[in-house]
């Protein structure tokens, strides 16, 4: 297998020209076409031959869209015999259609996994799944990497005196719980029940967020409801301000709005995998595009990738020898 | 297998409810759902279990959301335990996508078929393919309709003294040259290259319009640009005007601005395969929505589609036993 | 398709029997051989033709033994011409293998999925699978059915007055929630550290239980470790006593020892989707064959299994029409 | 990846040898067997394990007896292990198949291309298929090479003055009109009907012939049938004589006995996709062997076909890049 | 499902006609096409939409062609929608290629199981495979009968007293054990050992065999060759006269000749599964088409086929219920 | 591809040892799991990513939970990105279940080969299989190793004078006979009738086996019963002792017992494949390790295995070269 091709499709280039900055290649072009009947066609413009190729697409708004262009670049790339071909999305979107909340409904995680399948790919690199079940949806290799390190640095070297990390999901209070290993705090979380797609209730606190200032983790901010919601909540319970940070911050419809001068917020920090929102410059991003660069390099390199996230998530870092050898 | 299901998608209700008027059942609801982040969910709202189950969803702008919608009805109806799933997509607009005619291109004809057989569709029925070969792409049984029979029942009664049938390009003609027997006329054809999507130059008529009306028909128009290429050269050959007739009327952007008032164009004719373009009241528009539920109503009931063919076209109609049998 | 055929392998032949009473048909005989290199073989010694064949296995422990039985039985059933094989698993022990917490890890609850499929499987009928996002890991149609309406008839009629539904994770309140409304009671939660298989701390209660007498919800049952944890936890917030419910009691290990005498339990309550454990005379079990009979029933006759949980459970009930009907 | 190997079957062994000269290996040795019951089998003499397999065998008559050797040798080379097998088809005849035109008849081009990933082939290599869709019957990737520059070479440095380059099918023009580019001449076309298999009438012709010596350029020739047919109609358009140029040259039948002596025709010009007919020793052959030992040669080193048609047809050349670097 | 169809190709139409006499249907006639490059087309001409198809076609020579027609039918009964496809092979020679007895050797056996299903049949129907393992190559259900009952019936009743069943090959005497059980008669068998595909040595005869009259039972009777082997054998071991009885007389080559006067030789038997060979009155020939137009209305009505076998062979008989029930 | 990397599961971790040792890598640990609910999990403490995998685990009793260990060690190593994964299995027990013997049964000889492929094992490397058309069961290639060499040096150098080699059963002489002719002995065959799985009766001995020595060879001893039924008869038949010598020395139930002073045996060799019995210590185990260790080295490096069997059996040899070439 030769060298690393690495491709974007409208979604997020300037995520993918970050990657191939650290990776030191160039990002090659690709030429997508829509027909008078708003058909898609893509053409790969660099010869991907027994190459290891990388798309970069996360799976935003005009989701739709995105997606069909995702898989039609996978199977020009298929077409043109490339030698491996990892879907890099770094936001997978359909991971919140995870499970069958009501009788006849569509499973769109496991449908969209199966389509890229379909299409060609050898494998996924994505970050932050919804949820840790959606990694059993795709057939091919998933390499699920996290930002919490990321996120956490940011914090770092600030003062975190009186700081608790709060998670609004009870349910998912296990990354949370990680990240504020990471920093040395207290974890709190929220009991959350959906109403809606955008509309929550958080009816309790567990943990102690009195006369503490805040750090809210979320996987995706979309809408911003739930995490206003909180924010009430925690203000209710004596919480004094809050900084909210987010793995996939899309900001969606009055996201901005609603965050952005929230009385409660302190500051809002998220990363690259999503395009950043228009009219908001305090919005603090953190780039992950060195990580995913990281990531494709080993993956090139046959170097174990969890190894990254050594000391920042034992559910994403390499296994550690048990103490006594296994019987074997 | 019992009752019939139909469905429909958001592309094109009122066909699926004209069909359902035929059929003499009712159009079964569906739930399309949109999240925050743009990521689309249907549930469909009638029981499948062992039904005979019709999704009803031509290919037309936005496609790529129509499409999507297309593959999480049937996910759903798969999921919901349909005794067989008809995919019915009176335009399958990604036909256009049949050939690689450049290196490291998707060919997007056969991608969205394997697709459609991914998400789980038993069969596809469907009109007038971009080219025959399409049907080759898919996988699961195809039965493909023709509106011939249909377009030329609206000329039937009228003066056709002195008319001639053209086919825009010269390979494609063999629809043309059927057509033209079924209202007993001659036939004639452009010779087309197309240089862009939507520009083309038709540089020869072969067969003779002088001094003759014309009835041009195609299988798409989109912009409309190579018909209106078609009409200046077929007035430069000496034809007096045209009728216009064609299966997918999309008309979309300066198409119907272009055709509606062409001083050559005496009429434009299409089927409701698509949904029809606003602003333009004279544009006669025959139903193929009994035909479509006639062949629904065939195949549930287990006979012969093609036999509604007979006399209109032998490539649809069912085969005639050779004179003399098969040697066993 | 013909006659229901039900078989059972030897995971649970007094629920196979239980069903088939209340479907009226006899329970069809199934020849295990186990030959001396240890290898089994199945055969099947009723006609399976054109059948709707159902195979009873919970995945019990000896969970191998049982797993490769229903494979071997599935196999036999479709090299016999089976119309139709539904494995009736109404216990999926390797759903709790469904994600891939450490790396190089592997996924059961995918992997048992697909191998399911391989061996020959139409569809799966199943109860209370351990998180619901499992349902996305299989190809095939999944029916998935709930214990809780039998589970709260358990508790009907009795004097509720101070009761409260104690989930022992906050991750799955959901389940609890519904519980509770099913019996107007109020819900409460522990929140929940598993360090190990079997070794979990719960280190706080969010909802008021001091005072209370608690009706503790679980999905699986195994050696108990987690329930006796919740009941420490809540007799140190003031609990009096607790009546425990789960779906599938396994009762493994010391699980019998811990909760039979256990001085805060008032009582235990389990279903039959597993056998039940000897030496425990006062266990409560109710009976979900008739549950499961009915479900057959219903995908035998093509009627809604959803339906059976209208007013139970809005996951698995049937869709609602919404106030205003979809646009279409 | 290691070395290249070559095998072939008894269709064409002289191609495969020439194929090797370029390549500078020697062909691997194949032992076809025939048992009493007149079932084949195949065995591959030389080891290729972790090789890069080529197996050459266009699909001539006896077709069929040549396309299960092709099967049984992919078959074989899979189970030994090779690293990629290549189908090296230099004639797919199948492709004549390519579409229902008529109910209830077989699609032998796309069966023919799943039975050929069924047996385990990895790619396709193969020159002219009858219609570009049939690239698009194929699940794995096709290496797609054209002819038309080693045909142009022939006729290079020769009289040109008064030439016409002639298509018999204007539906299929578009490779005449590149040829005729290669060699800056004017392009024509034949309007042709196909009544059956080997019986056609061309009725006109577009372009220019009078007075002019014809070049006719097609893809396959069998009987010769449409060729004689053509040649007849342009003899009557005042054409005064006619070269004769195809990729694939059967001459099945009566074909050389029609084409070597026909008082039209200056020449007949063919390549050696196919063996040579007996008997014709004017008939001129050119070499593609090379064309093919060079395409092998960049697939084994992941270097670009499609260059290799720089300049000659830009549907099997490299895509150029737009003027305008792509919006992303 | 509906009505049975039954289509022949042209390996053996007198057989197929002769079943559906014992059907009570008529034979469906088939368009079998080549095309001038060899290509081979099938067009059913009648109807299989939702109807339960069987095409009949023995693998006989030529066998390439037969198979590939066969392929092409199940191709286009499946494209017609066809409700089930089943392959009546009554003779599928490629079972002879069972094993890798050398390396790098194709696997035909497997592989033309592998093309039949990849065609689209549902369902193999098929006589005396030459091994009983190569039931597993298949991923269809697979229907075996048996032709001993039929050969069996021919020798009741004729004076049997000092008659021996002698089977040819030791390691395949399990049948010929079976076959004289019908007829209470001892059994012997030769030692074989193939040299090449047509030259065997028999080296002994396990089992008493002097002074007595053998019928000598065959799976298979190509040239003849290890036959006759066994004839002089027997006749060294004093064994006085010897009927030949096999399933599927191919009788190639030599074989007529060979057998037909050959002075050991009282009579031979043989089955239509095959056509019978040209010059050879005296050949005893029993149907059965009988046994498949039996097993054809019982795939058809949903019954057992195997309980066609009851009293004649164990291993195509239905289960016996032993003596005491199964544990569960 | 990169380095080898060697895990083992429970069921053999000496051999797997072993093999390492004659590898020269060291055998990388693996932690198997086992839930509360007795469902297996196995995580891989070794980077697999691009490397070449090789999983040692025969197929022994507890057989199930070998194969499940097998199963879930395949699908983590998929998951883990390993470029190549070989499913080691010295012993294939399931090869026994290779046929339909009876109505309605299972044939688990499939379905564990198609299992092995779903978990995603590329490759088996295997030895002795219990019947040679197990191989066609497997859609992945096969590397099939043979012990007889290994065997045969375990007798060269001793006193070979009167000795003759026995194979239990006349059906699979084969061996035996190639195993004979490395020693330069005579070969003698048992006739035998399997009556249930543990319980044959041999009525014949085909070869002189009168005041000799037998090496009987048998592929696999479970119970050992028939080996003593075949003891029985040489004694019978004048055979003065007996040694006796197997691949597969399981050695279940009573087999030491009945073997260990068998007062016609005067030894017994089997290999390593399977862990060695208890209370043995005159049982003679040759290992095979060096076999599979070589076999691994020569897959790895994409060199020939067939030809570590030359001079020892042609079945497993490569193909010798005719003496003419072959015709093309």
């Amino acid at each position: 297998m030769r060298d690393v091709v690495v491709f974007s499709g409208s979604a997020h280039p300037a995520l993918a020209r970050r990657i191939c900055d650290h990776l030191g290649v160039e990002l090659s072009p690709v030429d997508i076409k829509r027909f008078s009947n708003d058909c898609l066609q893509a053409q790969l413009l660099t010869n991907c031959r027994q190459r290891d190729v990388y798309i970069v697409q996360p799976l935003v708004p005009p989701t739709q869209e995105n997606l069909m262009e995702l898989l039609l670049m996978i199977d020009a790339a298929r077409g043109a015999s490339a030698a491996q071909i990892t879907a890099v999305m770094p936001h997978f979107a359909y991971a919140r259609s995870d499970k069958k909340d009501a009788s006849r409904i569509s499973l769109g995680g496991r449908l969209v996994a199966d389509m890229l399948a379909t299409a060609g790919t050898d494998r996924v690199l994505t970050m932050t799944l919804h949820a840790p079940q959606v990694h059993g949806f795709f057939s091919v290799p998933v390499d699920h990497l996290t930002a919490i390190g990321v996120l956490a640095d940011h914090f770092r070297g600030t003062d975190l005196d009186d700081m608790v990390v709060v998670s609004p999901d009870l349910g998912n209070a296990k990354t949370a719980t990680q990240f504020s290993r990471l920093l040395g705090l207290p974890v709190a979380a929220g009991s959350k029940q959906r109403l809606a797609d955008d509309k929550v209730i958080i009816d309790a606190i567990v943990g102690d967020v009195e006369g503490r200032r805040a750090i809210i983790l979320d996987d995706e901010i979309a809408t911003g409801g739930s995490i206003v919601e909180l924010l009430d909540r925690l203000k209710d319970f004596g919480c004094t301000e809050a900084a909210v940070a987010c793995t996939h911050g899309l900001f969606r419809g009055k996201a901005v709005e609603r965050l952005r001068r929230h009385p409660m917020v302190s500051q809002v920090v998220t990363t690259d995998t999503v395009p950043e929102p228009t009219g908001w410059p305090e919005l603090q991003i953190r780039s992950v595009s060195q990580l995913f660069a990281e990531a494709i390099s080993r993956i090139h390199a046959g170097e174990s990738v969890s190894s990254l996230f050594d000391g920042v998530d034992p559910t994403h870092a390499p296994p550690q020898r048990s103490l006594f050898d296994h019987a074997h």
